[in-house]
């Protein structure tokens, strides 16, 4: 048992099993005489586990054959330009909606490179919230319409997704795998794996087959969605050991379900909102309709209380709360390899601070 | 003491010090309750590994502060046209000097985004080779030379450097950290790790800084080489454990020192040259001249008997010896980590193969 819990918004607390695991793994990858850290990525130790993680995002997403698992580099920030250099045409707009920084960085991006419209922005809203479906100022016949699925410093979540005609896009970075939804919605899904899905290096691309013939001729190879697509993110070396962890936290979330991680993954959070609403020590920071159950974001009465409380909850063994440098405040991740007995670590903590400085 | 030899092209066999010390750390890092997997690329822990690695790169390199060194992600692939596109302006000409397959890939990129000169081309030469310095007819003003250290398929490499008046680059994915040269005579040198410094999914940039004054404005964020020298390889989330690798392999570089690196290297690729050399019976495929170190490539009287090598030696213990699927025949490749008595059991083999079907 661990004696540390790890709120780290990302990257983020991996399951125990997957880094046990990995460890017996490590040395001599089943009986290869190496390790799968020097194994070349087109020889069958890793060719297996290349399939097996392409296989298990596909069963655990439901995917149709008209969709291609990717897994590139870069993280979510070179899909914020991936995405339009591949899907936004010259004479075409895209619609982005603005629900905090990771919405904005994504919106920069494409603003560089074509034209785009803001659907909606509610970035700098206190409290923080996504905005509603009918806010949505779509365009008629845009390219595409951008979402972020979980806002991770804002501690805002998309609880239900919008119709859209446009082909419909989300960096799920944050909430990936923590809960069903119908993929077959989204045109495009990306995900850097650090947060719900494995270490930091690998990003995990969902595409409709499909659109990846919009691409203009004079986008270069690798930040081409077609040519991963083709080669089976195999044109060149992937990052091979991200991949098989990868591979080992799919298989940890089909053990559980899906439906079952988001049951958890709901009461886990709602364990720490109760504490938030009990007596307005607390303030969360998100509208209550919007409130994530992977980032749980708050304030307290003052700075130097929430820096007391962050240092002495670290104290404790509590890690990683201290609120994003840009907002302040408080910020417990608590992604789905997040243990309930660090929820409750929390929440006992949480109580005994109130009472030492309500 | 291993029984199986990796002469896989890369990813590659790593020191096993390196992987024994990882396989410590990797459940509990240092003390901290938590892997370096899961642990913030903001967290002291992390940033103390990112630190050292770029120091070490720094004075195993032996660079002024006129450099800086990225860790970036993408492989060299990314780096094809990332080097273009940062450095290529619309009125100018870039140099570039192919020498084999990986040159010709760089080539390729910088053909979609520019005016770019062929200095010399021996790609498909057999024998293979890298040009002579005065073979190259370089443009005047041209905005930068690219070659290709090592080519990893052809077995060829460079054993000095050209002099030229623009900026030269250097793809040196294969070769860096395998002997001594004077980096101050490049303007960027870029490397995938996965050959001599660590796993795949890390990227070593090394890059004088003024170079990127000169990106254009619409090039995306991720993509600027400013963006990363400004940041400190932490505009976004690094590949942290891989940099991990990457700190513990420089570690055992400067702890065998590049000289004394640079002498094993010679005396282990010398080794197999002469049994090569011997009778006819194996043909090394590179001009003498320009032998590589790294990846030492040959052929045998026939596809059959190439066929038979390859097998009896990995029955034998001896993986990865297949020639690349673009050319076939047999490579060795016998980087920075790859064991002498690796070298000696190939040896041998290879002088019982001969005797048994000679």
């Amino acid at each position: 048992m661990r004696t540390t819990y790890n709120f780290n918004p990302g990257p983020a607390v991996l399951p125990e099993d997957v880094l046990e695991q990995a460890r017996e793994e490590l040395l001599d990858y089943r009986g290869s005489g190496m390790s799968l850290l020097e194994s070349s990525h087109r020889g069958k130790e890793y060719s297996a586990v290349h399939e097996e993680a392409i296989a298990n995002i596909r069963e655990l997403l439901g995917l149709s054959d008209d969709y291609a698992v990717l897994f590139l580099q870069g993280g979510a920030s070179l899909q914020f330009a991936m995405v339009p250099m591949n899907l936004l045409g010259a004479n075409q707009t895209a619609d982005y909606v603005v629900s905090g920084s990771w919405a904005a960085k994504a919106l920069k991006e494409a603003k560089l490179l074509g034209n785009v419209n803001v659907a909606a922005d509610c970035a700098r809203e206190m409290p923080t919230r996504v905005p509603s479906a009918d806010e949505l100022a779509l365009t008629n016949g845009a390219a595409y319409v951008h979402l972020t699925s979980n806002e991770t410093i804002a501690g805002a979540q998309w609880k239900s997704f919008p119709d859209t005609a446009a082909p419909l896009v989300a960096d799920m970075s944050s909430d990936i795998l923590s809960r069903p939804f119908d993929a077959g919605r989204f045109a495009l899904i990306y995900a850097g794996a650090q947060k719900n899905l494995g270490p930091a290096g690998v990003t995990l691309v969902v595409i409709r087959k499909d659109l990846a013939d919009r691409t203009p001729e004079r986008v270069p190879t690798l930040l081409r969605y077609g040519t991963h697509i083709e080669r089976n993110s195999l044109f060149n070396t992937p990052p091979c050991f991200g991949i098989y962890l990868v591979l080992l936290v799919t298989r940890w979330v089909k053990k559980t379900g899906l439906a079952e991680l988001h049951d958890r993954n709901r009461s886990k959070a709602a364990r720490i909102y109760r504490v938030i609403d009990r007596t307005g020590f607390y303030r969360g920071t998100a509208v209550p309709a919007c409130r994530s159950d992977m980032n749980v974001t708050f304030r307290l009465p003052s700075e130097d209380l929430e820096a007391a409380f962050t240092a002495e909850a670290a104290a404790q063994g509590l890690k990683g709360l201290k609120g994003h440098r840009s907002v302040g405040g408080i910020r417990a991740s608590i992604y789905n390899a997040f243990p309930v007995e660090g929820v409750e670590a929390l929440v006992s903590f949480m109580e005994d601070f109130e009472q030492r400085n309500g």
